[in-house]
């Protein structure tokens, strides 16, 4: 309970680089110190399933080595990251939060990982998932009240970057697990528009997005487009678009405010604290326009009031073979909501599919309707603060309601969570989204909404630490 | 070298129902003929990798009990059929005809299979592929002459379904994979829209299909249908349209001759085979509109002259990242087009990935612009009849060039083999293709074109034999 997004010292990597370069730092000794923060925190955070530190130093080493050489491989060269457990590596299981994936050890590298690898980066460790990405929790609390959830399904990733374990994490949102975590740890985050990072051999959901969690816009952009650069994205879509540097923040001058179905199912201080945080911005000469004001804001929040349920509903139907495959194969394994994701897909037909598609795509049509009208859109990151674990574990959402960051998903648009807020001492983040493609965009108005907040305290890498 | 399309007879199935409702035929019966069929080919043929004779009589049997109950579960309730061995089975391996994966069982059943299990179909075995499904061959023969190539890469597919071991195999198509070997092998086989068959687990290249081989249009329709209405397309995809009964047979008013890249590569007898099949339809009313006669279809030739190297670029870029994993873990046991297609991956870029999917779109939007000038196009379904093995084993293809049957996969257009023509005893398909999502009404043309070539004569399920 002690954040504070304009005080708080964030483990960044961007600032790192120079002094790699310059020989007063090095990739080894900046891992190191990431290891002290877990031997430190890891106890109680129980972020990790799985740490590969010797792997991490000998490429620590390596990367030590190219910097000495002035031969570095990108602006990623050397950073410590983790990767959500979904995901595949092939030095380390891919266990999925689920016992009828325990030990699996698939030995591939999904195509982000290999990516990574490529540019330098060190695959330090796999992140606590809840089971299958789905909602049933993990071990992992929250990195600034241990009381409460880190949300899910991204748990692990978004808590370690908010513990400054290390400075970014690999995550994957189908409903809301990229962006309300981040909100609830004090992360950036981008879910990007569909299909713009490869997802490799998790392609089975038409919603599934693969993001970046960081303590810093500039670490997020950058390892995102590192990534995009080399393994590209979904097979059949361009790619992230935009280039490696991060783009120069950006002023908007039209914001969309949008409720999303979260509005009705926010807390008053919440509520009480986006209204502040609008004013402000509008006290900056930016317009702010809300549905009351627009008939095209009006049809887009009623195309999204129910994205999480319609959401749900086009993930029951794509999930139904893998979740059949493995009842039949581990019975019983299955957690009380993937239980329910189950029924629900034996209850679908093609038709009942079909409709929902069609919802979707409607609801795209209206975000697109609104590209002349604004530069981007702005909402909270969550309903609140994170909620205490104890408290949701058997409710719908046991890691937190995802009302706020499912929109994007369902809307395949961009979207970066911003930690520009705090209640009580946690955080709380602000939502920036824009228009499918334009995740430049959309990160350059989520970088000024950050300065703007004057919240991005670097903490120098730890170095000062030592 | 006496194949007749005229006089053909072919094991079919559609006909066989009506038998087993009226209990002069079963389920068990009609796999025990096609059993011996197979004991007395597959030494020659080589179409099957494994087959689960066991498991196939006990579903046998239990359609039996439904048909006689009076409750058989669909069209295709009772039908042996072949799996292509890059598809997922619980009950048997998948090892893709690549030795990296010899063993390999997940004990999983792909969303088709499933869906056929459902349906009560008899998933008797699994089909030979070509490696991985690309280039590099297995060990079977033509159904019709066992020195020439069955085609690839639905090497046993197309081959057991022409020597009437089955009445249908389920097949898969990157570039030229279904509808070539259906024409070598004298098989109906559609290569649906892209994305209207579920590709379950196999969702890696964005030009992947998965698709139908029978003996008869009715049996290929209602398959293609029972699988979608119970498994439904790829995520996100509509699935097939239409509906379960196969779509009447309909004249068209007007055709485009479509000449692919194919046709400068196409042998002398089967240009004149072509040319006067046009003239027989023409002769029958049609109106056929060739490059000369329309700027539209010349700027559609235009944009799918070099389809299958496109293809084949944009493939080397998908699947970069699962070749690198398994040249890792099982260095020296890619075949050399896979040698080749890894390497091209390597040297393309993100942008090079982009140019080609902009070209792929673009081909695209000129076939859907014909979609007011035709009912249907109409082409050649392989260069010539199929050639011999040892003649083409070191060439660029060497299951026989892929250049008719890529158009479609690069269209994502439906398209279908009928098998309506012969050339010295062997056969030559035609290919009727259409307009993305007008599978039924592509299907209904190609019923027309079968029968005004009188090539159907159903086998009686090989009742006559017994």
């Amino acid at each position: 309970m002690n954040y504070d997004p304009v005080t708080h010292r964030r483990l960044t990597f961007y600032d790192a680089r120079d002094r790699f370069m310059e020989g007063t730092d090095t990739p080894r000794d900046y891992l190191e110190r990431c290891l002290a923060v877990i031997a430190e925190r890891e106890p109680v955070l129980q972020g990790w399933v799985v740490l590969n530190e010797a792997g991490a130093r000998a490429a620590a080493d390596a990367a030590t080595q190219r910097y000495r050489d002035g031969r570095s491989l990108s602006r990623i060269d050397g950073m410590p990251i983790g990767i959500k457990d979904l995901i595949e590596t092939k030095d380390m299981p891919t266990q999925m939060g689920c016992e009828a994936y325990a030990g699996n050890f698939p030995k591939n590298d999904s195509a982000v990982v290999r990516a990574l690898r490529e540019a330098g980066a060190l695959v330090l460790g796999k992140t606590v998932t809840t089971s299958l990405g789905f909602l049933d929790p993990g071990p992992t609390t929250n990195a600034f009240d241990p009381v409460r959830t880190p949300g899910g399904s991204s748990s692990g990733s978004a808590a370690v970057v908010g513990a400054n374990m290390v400075p970014v994490s690999i995550g994957t949102q189908l409903v809301g697990s990229i962006l309300r975590p981040a909100s609830f740890n004090a992360n950036w985050a981008i879910k990007p528009t569909f299909g713009s990072l490869n997802r490799g051999e998790r392609l089975g959901l038409s919603q599934g997005h693969t993001g970046i969690h960081a303590n810093s816009v500039k670490d997020m952009w950058e390892t995102a487009a590192e990534i995009a650069v080399r393994a590209g994205g979904d097979p059949g879509y361009p790619g992230l678009q935009g280039s490696l540097n991060l783009p120069e923040a950006s002023k908007p001058r039209r914001l969309v405010a949008l409720e999303t179905e979260g509005w009705a199912r926010a807390d008053a201080s919440a509520r009480t604290l986006f209204e502040q945080s609008l004013e402000k911005i509008a006290g900056a000469g930016i317009q702010i326009i809300r549905r009351a004001d627009s008939p095209l804001v009006e049809v887009l929040e009623r195309a999204i009031q129910e994205a999480s349920a319609l959401s749900m509903r086009l993930i029951s139907w794509e999930q139904r073979w893998s979740l059949e495959n493995l009842v039949e194969q581990h019975p019983g394994t299955l957690g009380p909501s993937l239980v329910r994701q189950l029924e629900s897909g034996r209850a679908m037909t093609l038709e009942d599919y079909r409709i929902c598609l069609l919802e979707r795509e409607h609801a795209r049509h209206c975000l697109a309707a609104l590209s002349t009208q604004c530069d981007g859109l702005i909402t909270l990151g969550a309903c609140g603060v994170a909620p205490v674990a104890a408290q949701v574990r058997n409710t719908k959402f046991p890691t937190g309601d995802v009302a706020f960051a499912c929109a994007s998903s369902l809307l395949g648009a961009p979207a970066v969570t911003v930690p520009a807020l705090q209640i009580d001492g946690l955080p709380l983040g602000l939502q920036v989204l824009g228009m499918s493609q334009q995740d430049a965009l959309v990160t350059s108005i989520a970088a000024w909404v950050g300065s703007f907040f004057k919240h991005e305290v670097p903490n120098n890498g730890g170095i000062a630490h030592r």
